[in-house]
């Protein structure tokens, strides 16, 4: 007897992704231990054709990019990642090359953050392509960072630099120049989870997520979780030297740098005395930290100063997809 | 400082199904324990508007039929339910109206399946409105049922009915006659999924899974997991009243039963020393069983013979989706 294309499709690019607990896909559900001592965290993301990526983004980038705006998820708690379950929902007719591209670009992600696929389905839709991934990931008891429990007085921190996602869709859509690099659409297309330094900080952060939706909209979640409101300096938000280089060339670029998303980076709040002990971590850690502002007294708001202490207006703070 | 539509969309909707670990839907990812001494279970379905309900199913079951789909993949594996992670990319345009009833009778199962959610996604799409769940459940070690351990002799069950779905499907589409009661609808957009039966056959059954795709090509990924083939007797396959109905008015209408697909009832094989303890776990868990056939020598293949012992054709042997 002969397998439906369906199962083809599986058997050829996805069971060689699976790992232990996977029963090689070809069960109903995937069957795991977690580590001794060690809590489950679990987090779902989607991401749709001409929404989250670009139509004609390389395949390779795509899977890898689904795998990482989750892992982020993971370093946003501190945790460390287990596996993962996927389900692909592609659109009619999508070549098998495509596929393939997909699948190879998982599997390099796979390698490199030390994870295998665990489950998941897939089916067709006439509409655009629509990918969901499940990732599952393990933290210490006692070690989880969440969004809540900032305080004010405490300095607020991001990761890496902000505005690059955002600005690598522009370069991608021809709105802003290309820079020689390909700096820019590299990070759009594949953002770094730093998981690393989520698991540094996790016992040092009074309150911690990541940046998806863009920085001012997300420090207002920390602000929401918290009860007080936040002050950021927008000549301390880390820049590449290619996002300095647009935003100097179109100061109007800087309200896509601070709202844009697409980010991926680390923000979190510590009492002003755990600086050293923050730097130290992100040493440790490979990825640079930046002290961009204050949480403060007040309701819920983010309020962002220029560099001679006057506030920006920003017609919007991030995004949404409604 | 106000929230974008997205937010306000999930703490209007989906923030009440919220339960424990799943902290409010308001983090990057949920954290739990799993109870002592389970192995945790985890499996991930999509449905795709027009593909797995119909555009017009009432929104009510078409949450619910998502959430027991996946149920039913933890049933095949004997394992017990602890929550899931959901993402709903909708169809721009989606009405408040139809999100409020799809998670209104996601409320209706969360209770009388005795879970909650954990987390998720949400987006949209100019496309069909693409639905993905991961159900997380959990098994004792020692007790997990899985499709690989039929051997040659060992008989061959099924719960419930068989074909309703399929049937149900046709008559929503106006190809067949509705029967009086609306079962057969019913159980196309409500499937059944065999929790208390699972974990109730996991210690006797040699291997089982869901019948999801259709009840022939499933039983194929039982012989091809045990490395033998299958006979089964198609006046054995138990039918409900509506479904009897419909195949004596339309003989053609057997394959849709054996071959259609949505039945989200167990398939399982066992030696047949153990069909009385079989039946007095039935009994236990609510769920009629029956016996439809056996397992034999031969390479992976599934024939399907009428009331006189002769081999029926089946043109296809199952559902796929390209």
């Amino acid at each position: 007897m002969s397998l439906p294309a369906e199962f083809a499709l599986i058997a050829r690019h996805f069971r060689p992704l699976a790992g232990e607990g996977a029963l090689d896909l070809a069960d109903d559900a995937a069957v795991l231990d977690l580590p001794a001592g060690r809590r489950l965290v679990i987090a779902a993301d989607a991401m749709v054709e001409g929404v989250h990526y670009l139509p004609d983004d390389p395949p390779e980038t795509i899977g890898r990019k689904l795998l990482r705006v989750n892992l982020s998820d993971l370093a946003a708690m501190g945790a460390a990642p287990l596996g993962y379950l996927m389900t692909t929902v592609l659109s009619r007719g999508t070549p098998d090359d495509w596929i393939a591209g997909f699948a190879r670009g998982l599997a390099e992600d796979q390698r490199a953050f030390a994870l295998t696929v665990l489950g998941g389905d897939t089916a067709a839709t006439p509409g655009p392509t629509c990918l969901s991934l499940t990732i599952l990931g393990t933290v210490a008891p006692g070690a989880v960072l969440t969004r809540a429990g900032a305080r004010p007085g405490d300095e607020i921190w991001v990761s890496g630099t902000i505005g690059d996602g955002a600005l690598g869709l522009k370069v991608l859509r021809g709105e802003v120049p290309d820079d020689a690099s390909g700096h820019l659409a590299r990070r759009y297309r594949l953002p770094e989870p730093r998981l690393a330094l989520g698991q540094a900080i996790a016992g040092l952060a009074s309150a911690g997520m990541d940046v998806s939706d863009g920085l001012v909209q997300d420090l207002g979640h920390l602000c929401r979780a918290a009860g007080c409101a936040a002050v950021i300096d927008a000549v301390s938000v880390p820049l590449s030297d290619a996002a300095r280089h647009l935003v100097t060339g179109d100061g109007a670029l800087l309200a896509s740098v601070l709202t844009g998303g697409d980010d991926y980076e680390l923000l979190f709040a510590a009492v002003p005395d755990a600086a050293p002990a923050l730097r130290a971590a992100a040493l440790r850690a490979g990825t640079p930290i930046t002290r961009i502002g204050r949480m403060v007294e007040g309701g819920p708001a983010v309020r962002v100063m220029d560099g001679k202490g006057a506030p920006i207006v920003l017609a919007r703070e991030g995004w949404s997809h409604f």
